[in-house]
């Protein structure tokens, strides 16, 4: 295998070669060094002298991103590089690295170089930068998206195998789309803005960039969590849903515009028909909050949030700002602080709206992009045709979404088609493992701290008794119905509470249990909704699984009526109805 | 009892009234309304017509506050009643009372009347009202603080037994502390705002004042919960430390200002040194990011914020505002919406400094003014009077805190004193106990569904052992130590791991066990955390309880050593040791 080809097939292939000893990071060094760019990707590249020099230093191949060589969006800080955001004259060198890009290389990761961006992070096209504008791999004048143009391509033609860039208005999606990769919007604050050029703070997020799902989640793994100086970090338990157990949303046909692109418009469909198929249920929604929602960001006064942070160096450096950005930038001057305020109470409104959505809904799946647009014509429309790209991805940034981007085929005219699994706040698992699905991929979903525990029920929680209501009030999810291993007794307790106690190797039989999936922080609350004998601890399967689930104290059986014969609760409960 | 009596003694005396058959809400009703009122409390009352009708339709004695009478301030809507908002020229007549007035009224309590308030809730001084300044029930020319001036002197006074307030800078403890009794400003969202005319939208809560802190929590318990119709509605886990375990914040003395009163500083040492005795601990805190918070609110651009609202009645009707409330009001103009976002970037900051204050402490200590001002000196300085008021309840509306204002004594010239228990949001629970411990009062703290568990530890999780600190580390806090009920054996797995099995009575021993109050969220994950043969069941205690703890399968018993005559792990470790 070679280096760029093990890079083009991204972080697991890399690993395993790396672990199989048929690769080395040096390897991987040179070949990515060799590596000719397309024009525009790169703002700068780290030395050749030190890229071997990184290789050479990494010692420990059990690092997740050992050895992976990876590309950050140069509004990112990395110690000793510029800083430009696309603008040379507000070019800085910092001396410490993001937190993000710490993390990154405290875990092994190799950084090749700063890539192009829409300057200032303001734009969607891939086209507003003093250093190119870049196109994407599928060529023919296909615009590359942005504003995170050059971290995208770098994936997409394999010269890394993952890249940062940032999302605040769809700058990590949009160029997803546009290359044929996988974009991952975090949660804001799920991954530290700090050492990010600010774009609006309020919504900047930092973003993921792979080819497939489970390298995205690698990267996810490594990057998130809190940096202590960082004001918008945010932690919060996240849950993850099976694809099997996610409801499934989907836009009612009326109200999404393609521009009169057809291609995409199908693409859309035959992506929502191969996730309906994935997931538990479909439900078809309207997207007027949602539209809504977006529209403030760049036709209300979060331009003014731009202008919050580059108000000063504006003033003093006008000359050294893309005409077509100056102008974006000063658009927030007309907004007043009241504008400002009656925007947000607005906004509050269609959170509620979208916090609604959520509870009929876990996943929506939208197209990413209505359609493409070449660089000619981009030139055209500059404005009215950026507008265009965000319009399914602006509104995730100020509703607080989660979002993953994965390739949808290509359009009859070649064009790439990209589907957005839209999830709320910390909802990444399960979009992770829907978008995996989706793929075609294989996902290992599991959390290092799993948030949900499976636990068993053979009682009054079984589907259809007296208690299962609270089980499913609870998040209880059912999964499958399985029979526990040969050594347990099932008593009725003289209360008529059924009670699952472990006997010794041959003195009992297998029961019928259901398993739920459940949070793990409504254990308690379900196990305070019984009573002494009941408790919850762990119980063995015929499969040989160990699950969480209810058991019975065996002093308790004495007083009780041994059904174990009935196989189960619900048996039994059949017998006594004869 | 006479009825009057009886509102002045509050809910719960009422109640207790009530329910023995010594009176009735019809008599209540009489007497409110033979009540005398002072000047300016009111702005318009309920009819004696109405509140008998109302009085002689209550048919449930059951309900919480069945005949309870109750006032409202006059920026909260109650359904056939102006809105006047403390400006005749704004007043509008709602059809639907505001849900958190429904809620009341459906759980049986009488309205008596709409209160006076500055004008628009802007001020703290209770004097800012064409309806008449408000003096204390303290006398002698002392304010009555605002903005719900009202609706404090009219619990104050004994003419209602609750009333409700709104609180978007102090409107909700400021008067309380002028009045000598209770005010609760919830987490915000915590109570709708719906049918509450706005000051700052994003801030503003509806407030509660009592005589008592029990009262308070009654009517907490019946007023707060979601309204669909309201986006700014939050519901989320509280939970309650008894004050035993509450680690208790004070000021550092450098930070506090009280304007040269020193009978004010010294009721606040006097408060600290009562507060610390209730408590586990007492750390010094700085109050620079909390006061540097609050000053945002009057001197910053959330002033625009009630201009958001306002904007338009007072392009329309300047006149009909009063010539201080409209110089405050029209200096939001002056901000512009970079301005906003600079300024909500730097909350962003001083809310996470905020947070890890909260992580060294549960609750802080403040006064709740520095002082206090007669009618005629706010009339010397009104704006920056105002300001000195506002010192010490600002902070908290910005950096989404819930504070319970209690009384705290006079001062040796015959002033309140008043002292703010403040604490992160949805702390209310904690609050409220910790002020009912402050005024010796006994208050049922439990929770209709308790969000802690009282759990029982008798092996590796006891003080000291190898997996206490993971107790620790999910929010255990340990409690006592006790003995279980003997009818439980203590047996020492093959993995060292000891456990219980509770047995047939007289067959085992009474065994040390360590009571931790955990929250309920963490059960499950402290059930994760251990294997087979544990269980998290029930107990039972030498003292006759019964409480949630760690229990062992009695199937592996027969492979384990049996250590009950140690009477306790403890005491088997220390023979071990021996």
């Amino acid at each position: 295998m070679t280096a760029l080809a093990a890079t083009r097939t991204g972080i697991a292939a890399l690993r395993d070669a790396y672990l199989r000893g048929t690769l080395t990071p040096g390897e991987v060094a040179e070949q990515v060094i060799s590596t000719p760019s397309a024009p525009g990707v790169w703002i700068e590249r780290v030395s050749p002298e030190s890229l071997r020099a990184r290789a050479a230093e990494l010692q420990d191949p059990s690092l997740p991103l050992y050895g992976v060589p990876f590309a950050v969006k140069d509004n990112i800080d990395v110690a000793g590089m510029p800083t430009t955001a696309g603008c040379p004259a507000y070019s800085y060198t910092p001396n410490r690295s993001a937190p993000v890009v710490e993390r990154l290389l405290a875990a092994g990761a190799m950084l090749v170089g700063k890539t192009n961006l829409d300057q200032f992070a303001t734009g969607l096209t891939g086209s507003r930068s003093p250093y190119g504008a870049v196109e994407s791999v599928f060529g023919g004048g296909l615009i590359a998206g942005g504003s995170s143009s050059g971290s995208a391509v770098a994936v997409a033609a394999g010269v890394v195998a993952f890249s940062l860039g940032t999302d605040t208005a769809g700058s990590g999606r949009v160029p997803a789309a546009l290359n044929g990769i996988v974009g991952v919007k975090p949660t804001r604050g799920l991954l530290s803005t700090a050492g990010v050029v600010p774009a609006c703070r309020s919504l900047d997020c930092v973003s993921i960039f792979t080819l497939d799902v489970a390298d995205a989640r690698t990267v996810l793994d490594v990057a998130r969590g809190p940096a202590a100086e960082d004001p918008w970090s945010r932690a919060a338990p996240g849950e993850s849903l099976p694809p099997a157990a996610v409801r499934l949303g989907v836009a009612r046909p009326d109200v999404l515009e393609f521009d009169g692109d057809h291609g995409q418009a199908e693409r859309y469909v035959a992506g929502c028909l191969t996730a309906a198929r994935l997931t538990s249920a479909v439900t078809q929604v309207d997207l007027a909050p949602l539209l809504e929602a977006g529209d403030l960001l760049y036709q209300g006064p979060w331009v003014a949030e731009r202008l919050a942070d580059l108000e000063e160096f504006i003033a003093g450096h006008a000359d050294a700002v893309l005409p077509l950005t100056l102008g974006i930038l000063r658009g927030g001057e007309r907004y007043s602080a009241a504008d400002t305020f009656r925007a947000q109470h607005r906004l509050q409104v269609l959170k509620a709206e979208a916090a609604r959505l959520f509870t009929a809904i876990d996943v929506l799946a939208l197209p990413t992009i209505p359609t493409t647009f070449t660089l000619a014509e981009i030139a055209e429309e500059p404005l009215r045709r950026n507008l265009v790209l965000g319009r399914y991805t602006q509104f995730a940034n100020l509703l607080d979404m989660a979002v993953v981007t994965v390739p949808n085929g290509t359009t009859p005219e070649g064009r790439p088609a990209s589907l957005s699994l839209i999830g709320p706040a910390f909802s990444e698992g399960t979009l992770l493992g829907l978008a995996a699905a989706f793929k075609g991929e294989a996902l290992d979903v599991h959390d290092a701290q799993p948030p949900t525990v499976e636990l068993a029920v053979a009682g009054h929680h079984l589907r259809g008794e007296a208690r299962n209501a609270e089980l499913v009030a609870l998040g209880g999810r059912f999964a499958r119905t399985t029979r526990t291993e040969a050594c347990y007794r099932l008593f009725r307790l003289p209360t008529g509470v059924p009670g699952l106690v472990r006997v010794g190797a041959g003195q009992g039989a297998q029961i019928e249990v259901e398993i739920w999936r459940l949070p793990s922080s409504a254990v308690g609350a379900l196990l305070s909704s019984v009573k002494a004998p009941l408790s919850i601890g762990y119980l063995s399967t015929v499969d040989g699984q160990t699950v969480q689930g209810f058991l019975c104290e065996a002093y308790a059986a004495g007083d009780a009526q041994d059904i174990t014969a009935s196989g189960g609760f619900r048996a039994h409960r059949q017998e006594e109805g004869q």
